[in-house]
């Protein structure tokens, strides 16, 4: 990987990057988590800041920018609100414990131990929060994000956009088998036109779409552009929203035989999901979903210029927030005094979907994982999921250690495939540290 | 007035048209708050919308398309966030009276009286709160907006900035004696380089600045492109941010000799300001003011493309929280337990500034009336003290009567000159109407 991918918008790189070989050995040499710390560096400070401390639309998606930008993205595009609502908060009960900075895990592919603590700052984590029984065990910030602030949620996007469709799929509004035609019409001649709901949900479409951002021809390209994700250059011709971009996408290959993660699927789902249910993807999710949690901040939503929410990766939320999302899930749909989430919608994300067709994918990480509406699903023996984003993003869900965790983080390289090491062993080592408690 | 103007931005057109003769009845034929309901319209509605039912940062200052914009700003443009804090919210007391929308008054330079409640649509009213002794006597929504929405507050957003620039003279943290350049060494060579503090607070600066939207050559235009409020055209090489462009305005005439209403002077105001406090504009409004009235909602500040937040004009909020600010100002800056604004800064305003340099301006529906650290002061025999924003809005302080009024519009014309003659006599009837309460 040349540096000079250091100045590469890098947000939609997962598909290619969560692909390959890469472990963090391997990556070239970033500054630090301390070094980058964007406070420290001084990005968007002072009246007005110091051109070089600039951080905008044209430089976001950079490292060190994106320290600061993931934290403020409300600052750099229009977004669309997804109120708490007006129930009291759901305070979470705090048991905070000490043993978990110090606990030591040896990452995928090493042979050198490291701690808690150590593995916060290798994977740019800039807030961090583990609920054990409910109760906040451990809960941390670094960098430009507190508690009070709203972090870029990147690709767990997707599986609000996925529990969604589940959910109306379980109230009988959405048939997952019916084509996406019936409930989009507009996309009968896009390379989605003969996929069901089903393969849209749990991305075995075959569509021609590359996130290969080495490629100055891929489709990404044209997709944040239209979305008003980047800004388009001059004499800037192609689509200007993110649904007329949808219609533009060929088919390539077979529908339902294989897993692809290809970030427009949860943009269809979307608007499959707006059609059935009459409601906006923001309203949905704040109807169905964020007013009820006791949620301590209200959400928000990046959307493009004809206001459609980015369903693939624009939500931004508070790091507590999130772990409430998270317990909800871990509970079977129940929360804050409510059944949120049918419990059969969690079951069927928890079943799972065919792990040979997500192996296929090549995720060296994720082995015998698959992916079910919207969700990663490991199929372990805690039945682990997990909600993903590039750049560190995560809620992870651990049923058999009673455990959530949140973490929110900037690292400097999109793909998961380079953060995982670092990450998913030192959440087996806390869980397993959970489970010890006799509480 | 041409009807071409119906298509005319009109953001910044108050200057202009407040110092016209223009009445209702000279008004060209809009269609009326019914037939120009944003709602009924189906602005935005659908997913997508339709392409001529779409409102864009293109078109959002039009008409009707600002009658939705201006409840959606977020969903436009970039915003920095005005937190609510953690205080619980300050309930309002509520006393609703039955017998103000049939109250009658005659308008100005009308003479066929006028019930209360016609008003509301001759001013196309967004929302309307009259509180009296604190409590809630009246409240309306109609179109875009509800008690949940927030509302672009336009120049009402220059009376905070004011109302922060007079409690930092109070704190002796800011000089109004004192040279701009003192705080702002940037504006040196600008028209504002020889300004004191004092002549921004109250502008009577002597600069070139034009609002005239019908001069394409106007100031205007290079300044809300510059703020990133309307996109730039292609090959655009003007100013790319608030403060680049207040560093390029022009001297013409003398300091501190007479009333001259230029937008300019509140963006000064509040880069002075961020300056003396080391707080942007955003976190002081924030720390000082919004997180101390108990609001029911988040409030939002534009923001240009390096972060500065639009002074001028780019507050939105929620109509009860302004109404809330209003009552702060009418109990002498103490509200909610606490005393928000030190009374000296809240009698700093009442008393005013001079008439004589206000009756240069023209205005003729404030006759004898002056403005003072960014708040329109009436010297009426109610005290009446006003924040008041084109288009309509206004947070409208009568201390004789104990009233206060705050209403979000979306007036197709700009200019509070054609909206003042069915307004202003309204809330004096209302204040009549309130003072003969003998609760």
């Amino acid at each position: 990987m040349p540096s000079s991918t250091h100045k590469a918008p890098t947000l939609f790189a997962v598909c290619l990057l969560s692909m390959s070989s890469l472990t963090a050995s391997a990556l070239p040499a970033f500054p630090d988590a301390q070094a980058s710390n964007p406070v420290a560096l001084g990005l968007m400070q002072g009246f007005p800041p110091a051109p070089d401390k600039v951080v905008n639309t044209r430089n976001y998606l950079q490292f060190p920018q994106l320290r600061w930008a993931f934290s403020h993205v409300r600052e750099l595009q229009a977004t669309a609100n997804v109120s708490r609502g007006e129930m009291p908060v759901y305070a979470l009960p705090r048991a905070e414990r000490k043993d978990i900075d110090s606990l030591s895990f040896m990452p995928l592919g090493s042979e050198t131990p490291m701690t808690w603590e150590q593995s916060l700052a290798a994977n740019y984590t800039d807030g961090i929060v583990i609920l054990h029984r409910g109760k906040v065990v451990y809960e941390r910030y670094f960098g430009a994000l507190d508690e009070h602030g709203q972090h870029m949620a990147m690709s767990v996007t997707k599986s609000f956009v996925g529990t969604l469709g589940a959910m109306l799929v379980e109230e009988g509004l959405l048939d997952p088998d019916a084509s996406v035609t019936r409930y989009v019409p507009e996309l009968k001649d896009s390379g989605f036109g003969n996929a069901t709901v089903r393969q849209i949900l749990d991305m075995t479409t075959g569509i021609r779409y590359s996130e290969n951002y080495a490629d100055p021809k891929a489709e990404i390209w044209e997709y944040v552009r239209a979305g008003n994700i980047l800004p388009r250059p001059q004499g800037y011709d192609g689509a200007t929203s993110l649904y007329s971009f949808l219609q533009k996408v060929k088919p390539e290959g077979q529908h339902g035989q294989a897993f692809a993660y290809k970030t427009v699927n949860s943009d269809v789902l979307a608007w499959i999901v707006q059609r059935a249910s009459g409601q906006s993807f923001a309203e949905l999710l704040q109807s169905r979903i964020w007013s009820k949690l006791g949620a301590e901040q209200d959400a928000y939503l990046i959307v493009d210029e004809v206001g459609t929410g980015f369903a693939g990766g624009g939500f931004n939320a508070g790091l507590r927030d999130m772990a409430r999302f998270g317990e909800t899930m871990r509970l079977d749909g129940r929360f804050n005094g409510q059944q949120i989430i049918p419990a059969a919608v969690v079951a069927d994300i928890r079943k799972g979907a065919s792990q040979s067709d997500f192996a296929k994918a090549g995720y060296q990480t994720l082995p015998n994982w698959s992916y079910r509406d919207m969700w990663w699903v490991s199929h372990n023996d805690h039945g682990v999921f997990a909600a993903r984003g590039i750049h560190g993003q995560t809620i992870y869900v651990d049923p058999k250690a009673e455990m959530v965790i949140a973490r929110f983080a900037s690292f400097p390289v999109a793909a998961n495939a380079v953060i995982d090491p670092t990450s998913l062993p030192a959440y087996e080592a806390v869980a397993d540290l959970l489970m010890k408690d006799t509480d």
